[in-house]
């Protein structure tokens, strides 16, 4: 018997992508095993059931999972699903288990091994797995588009019979892989552009794609390449020199988000009360409570001079790339536990050991089992 | 008493444009002019009332009108308002006569100098007037990014750490000035372009924008630069050709409008059935009727694989330096007709009489006269 790998329907609102597309469903079988599909789910993404070659199209979502020996969602499933599913079965999805206690009790005392996609190390060898990368790439880039058609003029200088206007300014806050996205998309579009983040070795990088970085003076460097808490003193001087540069623009996208975490506050009250009327700012921190004060999830409010623009699950907006890439990252992580059509998962590798959230009725994670468990 | 020029507040539902700017204002007065603005006349372009520098702030309609020797405004104004102005006054305002008959009488009944922005001369003396360029220049660069928005991919080719995601083809039908910025907007953005128009000798354009140019083979140039109409064989071959790149294509905008006119079909309901799932079309020529089969002018439609967007008043989305270039264009008209603080209409001047809708009681424009007195 052959290893049954399924993908299954995403049910939360709002969210259009799928875990598996036709691209990668071929590249499974070629690893030996058996492709299943609930039916319709590439369809939000774009891809149509019948664009999936030799694989089983199934109606009923949970003959699907009990079938199946790999499961793979996108987003966290529901924990009566995982009720259905075979025990000592994988899955394979983001799980953000913190937040998801209940979740990751069913797969515990189900003895699932679940891999949960936002755990992937960030290690060289591991980057073609790296799933909050390559969503993060893409909700980058969407952030500046989603806050040019909300803004009342152009990115790009222009010279008119009747005269010029002047590029816009843009200033990118958080440098991580969204907002190096956000700068280049913004740079291609003609403003001018500023980038700032806490770390400033993330300098050189802002340069290099056209954009001045705002140095506030103080280095918030800290042990393990994390960022140290600030001093009153520091916190104040950097709060002034942004000031300038966030009255000074035209578009803002804050990109400072941990998952499954409070987002940082980038902006207060005070700084948005000084911008230029008609001035723009993209949270994407919002689902995780704003980077800037006042920022409301999936709602977009006029606050004083600001429109302040809190999307949610941006990958989704571009949920045929976005699906493509987070299908191909699962693929990367298949093909290092299936080999000649068989499972083997090798505890000692680094990806597969940090990734495992559950596995042989324990909570693997030591951050996840602390919360869920309490030891 | 110096003469008096007054700018209302714009009425149309979903209107955000003001026909003058602060920066006009000043300039307005150092020709010896007065300025008077309706109350909040600038607030959805961001021009709040305070920075109009000496301009005098004028609650009620009515009252500002019927004091002013010139009016500005954007849309076609009400006949009841033309009521109120003086007689022998002048009004400088988008007009479409042959669309608003009611208002064209009143016009003329009154004795109104009315010049008709749109009719402003394509020719190079006029072009720091011509309100249909400054305004399309911005509609097209904004119909892109509605557009990029809409679709579940990105347009750069880009080059992640789990493979490429190939650049997006683009095709822009209709290469007046609203095409053009839309294909440099496009380009900027990363896309493969091409570019499609009847008349070949935008071929070189297209190229100088980095879009390829779809050759039909086909030379519909007729006389005095009109397109001429095809036989059935070379509708045949055009259409044949056109439905490849249609079919190829991730977003298309069509950018056909004819003002006061209906828009030519560009695309029909067999070509959309032959698009890529997920493929948009953004439809210029909306308010025209539209360039595509099944645009709904203000919708948004799924229509098989494509959604149809159906934008109505592009320019207003940008409605900041929407205004300032309108307002630009009105300015340099007014330095035609005003010399040493007073008016003189010069009419053997070419974009003078050729802009002229009504004058001392007469319709002086052949078509709009046409239209609504049948002679």
């Amino acid at each position: 018997m052959s290893l049954t790998i399924a993908a299954i329907r995403e049910k939360d609102e709002g969210e259009r992508r799928v875990a598996l597309v036709p691209v990668v469903a071929e590249r499974i079988k070629r690893l030996g095993a058996s492709v299943a599909l609930e039916a319709g789910a590439g369809l939000t993404s774009y891809f149509p059931d019948a664009t999936y070659k030799d694989t089983s199209i199934v109606e009923d979502e949970k003959s699907l999972v009990a079938s199946a020996d790999i499961v793979l969602a996108v987003n966290p499933p529901s924990p009566d699903l995982v009720q259905v599913m075979k025990p000592g079965a994988i899955l394979i999805s983001f799980i953000y288990g913190r937040t998801h206690p209940d979740l990751v009790k069913a797969l515990r005392d189900k003895k699932i091994s679940c891999f949960a996609m936002e755990q992937i190390p960030r290690i060289s060898r591991a980057q073609a797995m790296d799933a909050l990368s390559s969503q993060a790439t893409l909700a980058g880039y969407y952030a500046v588009l989603l806050g040019t058609v909300h803004m009342p003029k152009i990115l790009p200088m222009m010279t008119t019979a009747v005269g010029s206007l002047r590029a816009a300014q843009v200033l990118i806050m958080g440098l991580g892989v969204a907002g190096l996205q956000a700068l280049a998309t913004a740079h291609r579009l003609g403003a001018v552009t500023e980038g700032y983040d806490v770390r400033p070795e993330t300098k050189d990088e802002a340069h290099s794609l056209g954009a001045k970085f705002v140095d506030t003076g103080v280095d918030a460097t800290g042990q393990g390449g994390y960022a140290r808490e600030l001093t009153d003193a520091e916190k104040a001087k950097v709060k002034s020199v942004l000031s300038d540069h966030i009255a000074r623009a035209d578009l803002i996208v804050t990109t400072a988000a941990v998952p499954g975490r409070r987002a940082p506050r980038l902006i207060d009250a005070d700084q948005i009360a000084k911008m230029k009327p008609g001035s723009v700012i993209v949270d994407m921190g919002a689902e995780g409570g704003g980077n800037c004060e006042g920022t409301k999830a999936g709602e977009t409010l006029q606050v004083g001079p600001a429109l302040i623009i809190g999307p949610t699950n941006l990958p989704s907006y571009l949920s045929e790339q976005a699906s493509e890439l987070y299908s191909k990252n699962i693929l990367n992580l298949l093909e290092q536990i299936i080999k000649d059509g068989k499972l083997t998962l090798d505890l000692t590798d680094e990806v597969i050991a940090k990734t495992l959230v559950t596995h042989d009725g324990k909570i693997t994670n030591d951050g996840v089992r602390a919360v869920v468990e309490g030891t």
